[in-house]
Formats: structure tokens, C-alpha cells, sequence
């Protein structure tokens, strides 16, 4: 077998060939259904495509932003902010900005009055620009921070805020593209056929993440070798079938929640993407694995009691990166007080590798099933890589316990009886 | 029925008095279980007590601290740092420490050598003092990061680290008591019969918290009225033992996952803090409800989608405060091209109890059983009384699936296989 990007091992839920060859067929069947709709696939090819135009003008923008900006505000909710700021916050130092990017904060995607409050507080003393973000142009969270930041911005900058206010939008039906058109502020297409989570590669995802001072070239090489490889209709073969076999393996079996842990708490965020991914991709028709997300070693020391002996609910998907930006050597100390000299020398990232490992051996002897995904390095390329191929494994899982990967009805109860609400107060 | 500061609301999966009858019984055999043992329920009746001291030690230290750094680190992890961390993030401000308080960082609870790394360079421009937190004071992740950071305030400062560096750990079994009488370091001590995940209320949580400026006079104020309010044996009386009884009728009905959903992104670590509580205390013997958190309506556009239709596996409690620190008033707007000036004049925050009342409500018509805890306001007080409120309900929950709530025997298991492979590398 080629080594992948993403390499999965998988521990003590290995598949044999007798349960690979049950899944051959329909998953072939399933692949050739994905490729050749066009219903709501657009992200399939999308990294496949020519995109040379679109980078230049991002990475002109970025260039102007850098230049006159201290803080870039993004303003979405759900697909229209997880993936940029899940790819954000991983490249991004734990303290302060990138020394090429501009500082992203991000707002709209929920309506405390107090954190918008101290956001513009926060920004007072700071040059800015603003992305509001949203397919559908209407959504309130969304809308009614950009109806605030929109007249801060009037406020600051007079005439010249429509030069620092970026719209990116549905190109036809949005309220917001009218908005941007009469007011002449620049805007972006959201491409019609792609969904809010799986838009990371459209300019929804790479404004964002080139202004924060990512090099979304190679991103997108990830996202497109992962398109390349990944069109491989053979289960045998395709790495991310595999995963979507598993895990489909595993709720057949009764597992109803997966936990996808890893072991780097830069990732917190990409964990929010990923939740959403499969959590609104697969919850619905009373079906779905409920995907959850954990921090190692952190939680270990918290819920880690639960997985290693409680209900036995749960399957673990272990994300580990093999290298970070940065790391630190565990040093000698003479007194040796604490016992510890004997990993003086060591890096953190070493150990933090044999605590993934323990981990996996512990869970396993414990009865929960671990499946091991093993990137190279915590990286632009590894980061599009790697989502590209959850996006692939997430549309095959939700195709295997046969709901609609891309629709997302439930989302729409929850508005109809705010706006009830709101419209009819008591 | 009195007002208690945390009102239960029973939407959908309200309890009769049937249901009631046959808990009753019970709830009492195990309250007063509960209350006579000594098996590590020091917490119960600890806010109770007289701390006066106490109170003016830390109030003293911290404003020695206030007077001389810039940043505080606390080293811990667990119940050495959760609970700390939980207050202090839902009372200081999105964007920077309180006026009257010092930057808290936290540090050795994970082993990510960029984050240690970067920490470091953070720090070498600012003055700090430190607080390891470890209560067996041999938690490899904390060992090893305060092995670091002490030999870094040793470089920095010279003969006067030692009065810059404070231990929280227990006062007789531990080496790092040792460690600190040995080099002259303030230390305090972790009562021994107070477990990691029910010690906020000793000097665990209130050094951090008193230091980043929150008055750990109210908030102790608030745990004391809830410990004298839920010494209530009687089940009818007492709404920590109701919130108990529920979840374990909803566990019995095939209810496997909690979701703690609140509409303040502040409680993010509130949401770390109550799954250490709940995971460690229940997940146990294969059993167990398995604590899971949201932040509403950031994830109603994410996870929502799963809880409105996916598998009937959850069951949801939303918490949800009337008052924050701080909101804003929706403007009007002459333009009104996003149709929304029907909401101008109405602030965030009340946009945001409408949402929450949305939610409910779609989730229970979508067949969700859905508990709502009603706070009056996110301030020190009720905050106090709300963790004292889940202590005990969680306490009581753990009695009623027969698990011991005080253990935490499968945190070992990673940890023994972590230290065999770190002794033994390959």
C-alpha cells in the first residue's frame, strides 16, 4: 500500500477482509453516486480545479489588509467560520498573530451582547477590515453583527469603510451580494453547489486563513492531492473509505458516539469543524454516530476515567502529528528533586508521542475500539490533506447509513421558533 | 416552593410524584450516606467552615502578586486547574484580565512542546509569579512542566524565584511539599479528604481566582448558601437531588449522553470543569451518563442539526444566566436592508433568552428531553452556588448507578502504560 499523508492504523478494530468485502460493493456503488451528482458535490472536484485567479486576488487582499489592518474581523456562524478559524488557530502561535499575518477575531457566531461589546472596546485603538460571511446572506446571528460592526466601521471610517468591508455570499440569491453591490463592497462568491461545511476551500475558508498568514498554496496542494488520491473507488485502496467502513462497523455494533481525541490543543478549534462536518452531515432521520472531541493529555486527567471504564458507548479516533512548530527539551537538573532526570533530554513532543501511544494501548485493553490516524506534520499541507479526507470519509459515512450528507433540515426548528418568538413577544 | 438562585425547570421530562415516591427513599438512605462518611466528602460541609485565615492569605498574596507581575502561571492539570480556570474565564473579559486583576496563564496540563515553548518567549518581557497545583505532587504533565518553569524563574530571578514561586499540594504525603519547604516556597495546603474535581472551593481554586480580581468572598458566599440549602434530605425540597433523580430516570430510559448547552461562550471552561465532575465521578463499572457540552447558538448551527434529529441517544440541560457583565442594544438603522429594525432597541442579550427559549423548545417538540437550570446572573455568587449545586448533584447521581463518586481508578491505566513505554523506549 502507498503511504498516505494519513496514515490509519487501526488497533484493535481492524477490519478483515471477509467485513471489506461486504462493504466493496456498496461503497463503489455509493463513490459513483458522489461523483457523478450535482447535488451539492461542488467541494469533490472543487481542489481539483484551477483557482490561479482566486489566489492572486486573496493573496493581493491579504497584502492590502496586512498594510492597513491590525485586526481582520470575521463575522459567521457554523461552515461559515469553523473551517477558516479551525485552520487559523492550528498555524497560529498560542500567543499573538503569525509575524506575516494580521490577528483574526471572530464574531457572529452567537449573540452575547457582553463579548460584542468588549470586542468593539477591544478594537477602539485598532486599525481594521471586516469579512461578513454567509451563503444564505440572512442568517441573525450573523446579520445582526454586521448590522453593529457595519455602522462601527461608518462611524470610524466614514467614506472610506467600504474599502475595509469584504463580503462573501451566495453570487445570486443573497440579500447580502445587493448589499455589497450598492455599497460597493468587495466581494467573494460562495460556490452554490458547496455547503457551509464543506466550503474550507472556497474563499470562505482561504480569506480568512490567508490573511492569518497561512500559505494557502499549500493547503490547497493538500486538499488537491487528497482529491487525486482519494477518487480511488476501491475500498482496498481508499484510506478514507476505510475510516467510513469502520465506523459504520462499530454503529452497527452499538457504538453511538465517537470521540476523536488529539494530542495538540492548537487543534480545539479544527475539533469544532470536525464535529460539525459529521455531527450535521450524519445526524438526522434518528440516525448517526454523535462525534465528540477530546484534548490529551488534558482530558485524560478529566473524562478519560469515562472512556477507559464507563459506559461502553464509545469508539476513540486517535489524531496525532508526528511534528509541530516548535518544541522543547525536557532539561537536566541537578538536585533531581522531582525524579525526573531521566528523561532530561527528551523533547515534550516525544513524550507527548508515548503518552498517545499508552493511551491507545490502555483504551484498548480497556475494550474501546481505536482507530489511529498518524499525520507527518502539523503543517498547511498536512491540514488540507487531512480535511479533505474527513470530508470524503464523512459523505460516505452518511451515505452508508443512508441520510443525506449535505442537507441539514433539523437546523431550521430551532430559527422558526426563535423568529416566532422574536416577532410575537409576550 | 422557595426561590433557590438555580431554578429547574422541567421541560418535557418532567417527574411525577410517582416517580418522586419511588426515588424518595432512596435519595434519603444515600444523603445520609453521603453526609456521615468520611470517605473523601470533606467538600460537603467545607464551605460551611470558618476560612477567615485563609481568605486573608490569599487576599494578601494577592495583592503582593498584583503589585508585582504581570502574569500569573498556574501549573496543573485535572481538578488541579479546571475548576480554577472555570471561574476565571467566565468572570474575567473576552479580551484581557480585569482591571483590578493579573493575567492568569496555565501551563503542565498537557505535554505540547510549542505551547511550552511559546509560553517561555511570552513571558520574557513580563514579570510573573508562579502556582504549582498537585495534589499527589507526581502528575507527570505537571512535573515536568514545573521542572521547567522553575528552573526558568531560577535564571530570571535569581535567590528571589523562591519568593515568587507557590505550591498547592497535599500537606503531608507529598514531595512537593518537600520541594517547597526544602527551597523557602510559600505553599498551601490541599485538604486530604477534597478530591481533585470537588476542590474549587479550597485553595486549588481560590488562589487563581482571587488573583485574577474576583472576590472570592462572594463566590465562597455562594457555595456556603448552597451547601446550607442542599443539606435538604427530602427529595421534594431539594433541586440538586431533583437534577440527580432525573438524569438517572432519563440513564434507565436509554439515555447515554448528557449535553450541558449554555449561551455564554465565557462557560467554555465552566463546560471542562462539569464533564471532569460528571465523567470521573460516574463513568466507572461500565456505567455512567458520558457529559458532553455545547455553546448555544454558535453549535445550533453545527451539532444542533444531530440533536434535533439523530440518534435519540441525548438528552440536553440548558444552562442559561438572565444577566452578563456587559451587553448592547441592537441600533436602528435608516437603510434597514437586512429587514431586521424590528429587533432595533432590544439588546443581545435578550435576543439571546429568546433563543434559548427557541431551543428549547424545538429540541423537546423533537422528542429531546430537555432540563433548563435558570440562573439570575453570571457573577461570583451564583456562580459559587451552581458548581456547589453540581458537587452535590453529581455526588447524589453516581450513588444512584452505585458507583463510588470519590474514585478515579482508570486514570491509571494510561498512565502506567505512558510511564512502562517512557522507561523502557524502544
Amino acid at each position: 500500500m502507498r503511504t498516505h499523508p494519513v496514515q490509519t492504523t487501526l488497533l484493535n478494530c481492524g477490519i478483515s477482509n471477509e467485513v471489506l468485502n461486504t462493504y466493496k460493493e456498496r461503497v463503489e456503488r455509493f463513490h459513483f453516486e458522489l461523483e457523478n451528482s450535482d447535488d451539492m458535490t461542488g467541494w469533490i472536484d472543487y481542489p481539483l480545479m484551477d483557482h490561479e485567479q482566486l489566489f492572486r486576488e486573496i493573496e493581493s487582499l491579504k497584502e492590502e489588509i496586512s498594510g492597513n489592518a491590525d485586526v481582520f474581523v470575521v463575522i459567521g456562524i457554523g461552515g461559515s467560520f469553523l473551517g477558516a478559524r479551525a485552520v487559523q488557530e492550528a498555524l497560529t502561535p498560542y500567543f499573538g498573530a503569525r509575524e506575516n499575518g494580521t490577528e483574526v477575531k471572530y464574531v457572529g457566531h452567537h449573540m452575547s451582547g457582553a463579548y460584542l461589546q468588549q470586542l468593539l472596546h477591544y478594537l477602539d485603538d485598532k486599525e481594521i477590515y471586516i469579512n461578513v460571511v454567509s451563503k444564505s446572506g440572512s442568517t441573525m446571528e450573523t446579520a445582526l453583527a454586521f448590522r453593529v460592526l457595519r455602522q462601527y466601521m461608518e462611524n470610524r471610517y466614514g467614506d472610506d469603510a467600504a474599502q475595509r468591508i469584504i463580503v462573501t455570499t451566495d453570487p445570486e440569491k443573497s440579500p447580502l451580494k445587493r448589499i455589497a453591490e450598492k455599497n460597493g463592497y468587495r466581494h467573494f462568491a460562495v460556490p452554490p453547489d458547496i455547503g457551509g461545511r464543506y466550503s474550507v476551500f472556497t474563499p470562505v475558508g482561504l480569506l480568512p486563513i490567508a490573511v492569518a498568514g497561512i500559505n494557502i498554496r499549500s493547503f490547497m496542494e493538500g486538499a488537491r492531492n487528497a482529491a487525486l488520491e482519494l477518487k480511488e473507488s476501491d475500498l482496498t485502496l481508499n484510506h478514507a473509505y476505510q475510516y467510513a467502513v469502520i465506523r459504520n462497523k462499530l454503529y452497527n455494533e452499538g457504538y453511538s458516539v465517537e470521540v476523536l481525541a488529539s494530542f495538540e490543543p492548537a487543534l480545539k478549534q479544527f475539533h469544532e469543524w470536525w464535529k460539525q462536518l459529521f455531527g450535521e452531515s450524519e445526524g438526522k432521520e434518528g440516525r448517526g454516530i454523535f462525534p465528540t472531541c477530546l484534548t490529551f493529555s488534558t482530558d485524560l486527567h478529566a473524562i478519560g476515567q469515562f472512556i477507559q471504564e464507563g459506559s461502553p458507548i464509545l469508539f476513540e479516533t486517535l489524531l496525532h502529528f508526528q511534528e509541530t512548530e516548535g518544541d522543547y527539551i525536557v532539561p537536566f537538573d541537578q538536585r533531581n528533586e522531582d525524579g525526573l532526570n531521566y528523561l532530561a533530554g527528551r523533547s515534550f513532543n516525544e513524550i507527548n508521542a508515548t503518552s498517545k501511544q499508552g493511551t491507545a494501548l490502555a483504551h484498548a485493553e480497556g475494550g474501546v475500539p481505536v482507530i489511529q490516524l498518524e499525520m507527518k506534520k502539523l503543517d498547511e499541507y498536512h491540514l488540507g490533506y487531512l480535511m479533505y479526507f474527513f470530508m470524503k470519509a464523512c459523505a460516505m459515512s452518511a451515505k452508508l447509513i443512508e441520510v443525506n450528507p449535505f442537507d441539514q433540515p433539523g437546523v431550521e426548528a430551532y430559527k422558526r421558533k426563535m423568529l416566532e418568538l422574536l416577532k410575537n413577544p409576550k
